[in-house]
């Protein structure tokens, strides 16, 4: 018998007959003889209603009523679910986050948990009840609700895995696992059954916005076994784990992870003194814009090359404190390009493997793609491309990589 | 300075500016001085969605999960009040019930107020907040969320004036006071700038909606100084207070109730034995209809004619026992009428003064309307009569006790 906590969120949750359905699913849990803890999100689209309608009131909406007013979205949804488990016989209790104590610190809208209290909730589960919780809110010293921020069910479901010290903690969503990269592009993109905390981390950040990267680093820290499933589909998902030696015969690449997201800033001839990186990125990270890949260029002349990447949604910020900036440092021009992409590799296995970048630009330039940028860390490698070869680039890396699922006629 | 209750209902609250509206009139208080505690309900309309939603999943919804759902309802308006008030400058503060620490029974839909901790909304007010309370709600002695019952907002106004102290309790309605009738049969209706808890309770239960009659008795248990005023018209209200020795000079009839909610039932030639009644209302009863007034006609040849009235819903219901009850006590008939009305005098003058039962029948006789039954109580006369007089009786009513308004030439 298993202690599970598993976590729907707001698409599984989003209709009378969803939540229902989520129900009967819980009961065959049950009736294996596993103990439950259920956290869930709000009904699709409720969240927003909240907003919006708090946006009337309010332009900018004082965060300790906002987190008052969109905690009742998951609030109604643990109702409803207790509820329908009820009807079809399965004993069950709903708690909001302060029920449970979930005590958090104050920063309304993006708190962060302090403390579980595992009491009440293994007195319910002794009782023979599925607890249903209300994901992403918890309260203050104060006593005030609070919320995590968006898509902190996911954050709950873990730490509540991880106070109760669970089995498992299972998230439900619209996919049946983490795959080696997106099948709408690579058609033989594969499930994996298995993938490291840190790769998944590097997904993650990387745009397969299968799980919140917060609630991936809280399992990750505190070694909660956590596992992606599809809702209403069978099937075993992919699981997320420490790094395990006992399969050391792992690929030495995961996944390819990739991103339209950024856009690329060079400001050139840039006088080469010391200091001259935070003459350029001071300006930049002062106005708030996070900065992603940065790459200097080897000095030539005394003066260098400089280039960076931002989100697009603040490309044209960043590009006019850019040329502020060349005007004031005396550096020649500035250049902006936001038909970018980035592409990366992701694999623990590349620990231990020497050329496995080298392997990446050979597969690249086997398709004539042109490398722009390149950054590395311990367990990935990225590149910035034309936005026009991303598909093509992606691709030719899960094929050269050996991540193909085998096709039909293989199998 | 004042300390002041105050309690929008739903419809008060029903929209974003209505809210913004609210919030204006309450920066007003602020600004003479007043210390305030808000109340309000869900926004109008809310309460229904939460329980349809509810009872697509389970049709006779788990009455502990009702509550964590409806409870939403008053949650998403304090936040969005509290927003409005600091959006025009003025310090507030929400608290759903639980968080003030509203203690109630764990009757869940219909819990009853044990205890209230005044010490968070104290020390709220004295760092110069505006605290807005959620209406309606509280958790039991487990932290489980329970609700007062619909229209419990008021009940919730005037507990937290009973355990403030407040110098009064006002309650926001869509009317302007309380009347001596309704203004929609009596042109000439007056509104009343004092009445007693007890004419209250009276005029309430005989249909005039202006407040719960729960409000109203926990206001006069506790002495809370009550005050029914139109939420977005100004004006004084009525007070609604203990009998005062002062205002000696206050007319006998304070006002006229009237409901067209009930039938009549009567069974005939019944034996005139001990226990008959009994044997007639232990049926009734024991299937949960309550019956209102109750008239037993003088024997005559050993055999009574028993009278009785029951809410309309319920009237079918009520004749079938009947019948079944007059075949098995040996009655001659069962006779039904649901086409009556009731209507009542209601004063607390009348105790000190004889003859207004009088009155009220010679005024009804001028008019030529049959009395069909009579029933009275301390301060309040009612009579039974054909639906089609009401009108015509409590316009006769109004007059003959003095209570029209001056025509506008007396003004």
């Amino acid at each position: 018998m298993a202690l599970i906590v598993q976590k729907f969120g707001g698409t599984s949750v989003g209709s009378v007959e969803r939540i229902q359905q989520v129900a009967e699913k819980i009961k065959g849990f049950r009736e294996r003889g596993d103990d439950l803890v259920v956290v869930v999100s709000a009904m699709s689209g409720e969240t927003n209603r909240l907003i919006d309608l708090a946006k009337q009131i309010q332009a900018d909406p004082d965060p300790r009523e906002m987190d008052v007013i969109v905690s009742t979205g998951e609030q109604v949804t643990i109702g409803l679910l207790a509820m329908a488990l009820k009807a079809i016989g399965v004993e069950a209790v709903s708690m909001t986050g302060p029920q449970v104590r979930i005590l958090t610190d104050s920063a309304h809208g993006k708190a962060r948990i302090q403390q579980i209290d595992d009491e009440r909730m293994r007195s319910e589960l002794a009782a023979g009840r599925v607890v249903i919780v209300a994901g992403f809110q918890g309260a203050d010293e104060n006593g005030a609700i609070t919320t995590l921020g968006r898509g902190g069910s996911d954050t709950t479901g873990v730490a509540l895995a991880a106070a109760l010290k669970a089995d498992e903690c299972q998230i439900y969503t619209d996919v049946d696992g983490v795959y080696t990269t997106d099948p709408r592009v690579v058609e033989r993109a594969r499930r994996l059954d298995r993938i490291t905390f840190e790769e998944m981390l590097e997904m993650a950040s990387l745009g397969s916005k299968v799980l919140q990267i917060r609630s991936v680093e809280f399992a990750g820290k505190y070694a909660v076994p956590l596992r992606v499933l599809h809702s209403f589909k069978e099937g075993p998902g992919t699981l997320i784990t420490l790094e395990d030696n006992v399969s050391m015969e792992q690929p030495v690449i995961s996944g390819i992870a990739f991103n339209r997201d950024e856009a690329k800033l060079t400001i050139r001839g840039v006088p080469d003194t010391p200091g001259v990186a935070f003459k350029i990125l001071g300006p930049v990270s002062a106005a708030n814009i996070e900065v992603d890949m940065i790459v200097q260029n080897v000095s030539m002349d005394n003066t260098t090359d400089f280039t960076f990447t931002v989100h697009r949604n603040e490309f044209r910020k960043a590009e006019s404190i850019l040329k502020q900036v060349a005007s004031d440092i005396g550096a020649r021009e500035v250049a902006a390009d936001d038909k970018i992409a980035k592409v990366s590799i992701v694999g623990v296995g590349m620990r231990s493997h020497a050329g496995v970048a080298s392997s990446m630009f050979e597969a690249l330039a086997d398709e004539g793609i042109n490398i722009q940028m390149i950054s590395t860390s311990e367990i990935k490698v990225s590149v910035v491309i034309d936005e026009k070869y991303l598909e093509l680039a992606v691709r030719a890396l899960h094929t050269a990589f050996g991540l193909d699922a085998p096709a039909a006629e293989d199998a």
